[in-house]
C-alpha cells in the first residue's frame, strides 16, 4: 500500500525511523525547520543528510519522486526535506534554488506569522500574497518546491493558489466547516485547492482535530465527509506527529524569537501544548490503522491507497523537480 | 584542443564570456569568492548561476566532468565554481556537502590569511594543516571538491598533500625556484604534489610571474623549465586574470574585513595593485597564444594538449563527483 505521511514534525532517531518502517510508510516528509535563517536551516539539513546517510538501511533522501518510487522497491522509507516556513530565504529570491540543491522539496510560505511572503491563519488582517511572495511562488515552481498553505492564512493561501502553475498542497490542517479552528481551512479555500489539483493532508493533531481523530471509526468519516466536499482524488493525509518534542522545542516552534509573551499556537492559554494524541493513531508505526479505519467504513481498495499516499504521490510527481533540472 | 584555465578571477559579464568562447576554452574554473560568509557567498553562487543561464548559448555549468565534455562538443565553455578560501564554510564541516550542492567544485584551503583550516603563504609562521583542516579535506575528497593550494602556506600545503586521498591543485602559482615570491610553490612541495598526481597551474599574473611572461618565448621556457622538474603530466595554466577588477575590488580581496591597513596581496607597498599584463595573454580571449608558444619551442602537440588542458581535466575527473553521488 502507498503510504505517504504528508507532515511529520518530531524530532527523528533511529527509533522515530524504525516506526516509519513500522508504519509501511513509503515517504514521509519531516520539517527541517520553523524560524531559522539560512545558517541554522543549513546546520539543520547537514544533520538530517547525516541522519538520513546513517540510517541508509531504513531510509533513503527523496531528491524527486524516482527516489520514492525506488526506496518503495528497496523497502526503505523516503525521506522529504520540507521547511514549515519561508525564513531560511532571508528575503532572498535566489536562495528558493540554492535550498532546492540542497535538498529541500516542500516549503511552507508562512508559519504561524506573517512573513515578508504573505499572512499566517494567526494574522488579524492577511494581506494576501506579497510582490516578493509572487516571485518565490514562481520559483518555487520552476526549481520544484511544492507549496505548502497549511499554516498560511486565507488570502495568502488563495493567491498562492491563483498564482502556482503546478498544484499546491495544504500538507497537516482540516476542514473548518467540519472543524472549527484557526488552523483549518474553509471550503472554497480547499475547492480551490482541488480544483487546481492539490491535496489536502488531513492531520490527527489534536488541537486542530477537534475530536474527529478520537476513534477510528470517526477519522474515517471525516475523510468521507472531506472527500463528499472536494473529491477523493485530493485528500491525503499528513498527521503532524511531534514525537519526541520537549517543552524547549515547543517554545521554540511557538514564540521563536518573535515574542517575549507567551504564545500558544494552536492550543489555548493555560491548556497544555497538545492534548494527548488518540492512543490508535498516535505513532509513525500504526499508520496502516488509518487504511484500516477506512476499510472498515467500506472505502474501495483504490480510494485507500487514494488517500493513504496514492495522491501525495502524484501530487510530488507533479511539483517536485529531480535536482538535474535546476542548472 | 582541450584548454583550461584552472583560475580566473576577473568580474564576468557577457563581454568576458565572449572571450572565454574566442579563446577556445573547454573548462574555466571562475573565482566565486574570497571573505565572504555563507549567506554572502550563497548570494555569488545565486548571482553566477543566473549568469550561466542567461549566457545558455556560450557557457554552461560543470556538475562534473561529464558537463566539460558536453559543454566542448556543444561549442560551449564549461563554468566551474570555485572559491578562494574557505571563509564559506564558517566553521562548519557539514556546510562543504552543502556548497557542493550548491554547485562549488573547488575551494582553496585559505586565501591570504590564516584561517581555522591552516596558514597562507603570508604568515610568518604557519601551523600546517589544524584538525578542522583534517576534516574538511577529508569531506572535500567524499563529496568531490578540488582542493586548491595556491595561496596556502608551504606547510599546511605539504599536509594537505599528504591528507588527501585524491591529487590536489596549486590552481595559479609558479615555482618559487624560478620565480622567487612568497605566492609561488617551492621544489619540495610542487614535488610532493606531483607525486600524488597533482597539477600546477601556472600563473601569468605579473607580480609573482616575475618577467617570466613578458614573451611567449619566455613562457615556454618557464614551463619547459617547470616541467623538467615535476614532469609534464603536472603542469597545466591558471592564469588568475582579472579583467574588469576596480579599485573597490582589489580592496576587498586585499583587506577584506580583516585589517584597517594597507596590505598589498602579491603586489608592493607603493606600486600599483598589479603591474601591467604583457599583451600577449592579457585576455581569456588570447588563450590559445599559449598553444602557440609551446609551439614555437618545439613542444610535441600532446605535450601541448596536456599542458593547455588535458591535465587539468584529467584532475577535474579524478577528483569531482557528480552532485548525484552526494546523497
Amino acid at each position: 500500500m502507498l503510504s505517504v505521511d504528508a507532515l511529520h514534525a518530531g524530532r527523528v532517531d533511529r527509533e522515530i525511523l524504525e516506526d516509519l518502517r513500522s508504519g509501511e510508510l513509503t515517504a514521509v516528509t519531516v520539517t527541517v525547520g520553523f524560524w531559522e535563517d539560512a545558517t541554522e536551516t543549513m546546520d539543520r539539513i547537514g544533520r538530517w543528510r547525516d541522519t538520513v546517510r546513517d540510517n541508509a538501511d531504513l531510509v533513503q533522501l527523496a531528491e524527486g519522486p524516482a527516489d520514492i518510487r525506488s526506496a518503495r522497491d528497496e523497502g526503505r522509507t523516503a525521506i522529504v526535506l520540507g521547511l514549515q516556513n519561508t525564513a531560511a530565504l532571508i528575503d532572498r529570491i535566489r536562495f528558493v534554488e540554492l535550498f532546492a540543491l540542497m535538498g529541500i522539496r516542500v516549503m511552507q510560505l508562512t508559519y504561524n506569522n506573517q512573513n515578508a511572503i504573505g499572512g499566517s491563519c494567526y494574522e488579524a488582517s492577511d494581506s494576501g500574497l506579497s510582490r516578493f511572495g509572487r516571485q518565490v511562488v514562481r520559483e518555487m515552481n520552476r526549481v520544484g518546491i511544492l507549496i505548502d498553505l497549511s499554516h498560511v492564512g486565507e488570502n495568502t493561501g488563495r493567491d498562492a493558489i491563483e498564482a502556482s502553475e503546478t498544484p499546491v498542497a495544504v500538507t497537516h490542517a482540516n476542514p473548518s466547516f467540519l472543524c472549527a479552528h484557526k488552523r483549518n481551512k474553509s471550503q472554497a479555500l480547499l475547492e480551490a485547492l482541488a480544483d487546481r489539483g492539490g491535496v489536502l493532508g488531513l492531520s490527527t493533531f489534536p488541537n486542530f482535530s477537534v475530536g474527529w481523530c478520537e476513534t477510528p471509526a470517526r477519522w474515517a468519516e471525516l475523510v468521507e465527509r472531506t472527500i463528499e466536499v472536494i473529491g477523493v482524488e485530493h485528500v491525503g493525509i499528513g498527521t503532524d506527529l511531534v514525537p519526541k518534542i520537549d517543552e524547549t522545542e515547543y517554545d521554540w516552534m511557538r514564540r521563536g524569537r518573535w515574542t517575549r509573551e507567551a504564545d500558544y499556537g494552536s492550543g489555548k492559554p493555560g491548556g497544555p501544548v497538545a492534548v494527548g494524541w488518540p492512543d490508535w493513531c498516535d505513532s509513525s508505526a500504526k499508520f496502516q490503522a488509518f487504511a484500516a479505519a477506512l476499510s472498515d467504513r467500506g472505502f474501495a481498495p483504490a480510494d485507500i491507497e487514494a488517500v493513504m499516499g496514492g495522491n501525495f504521490l502524484r501530487l510530488y510527481e507533479e511539483t517536485m523537480a529531480p535536482m538535474g533540472a535546476l542548472v
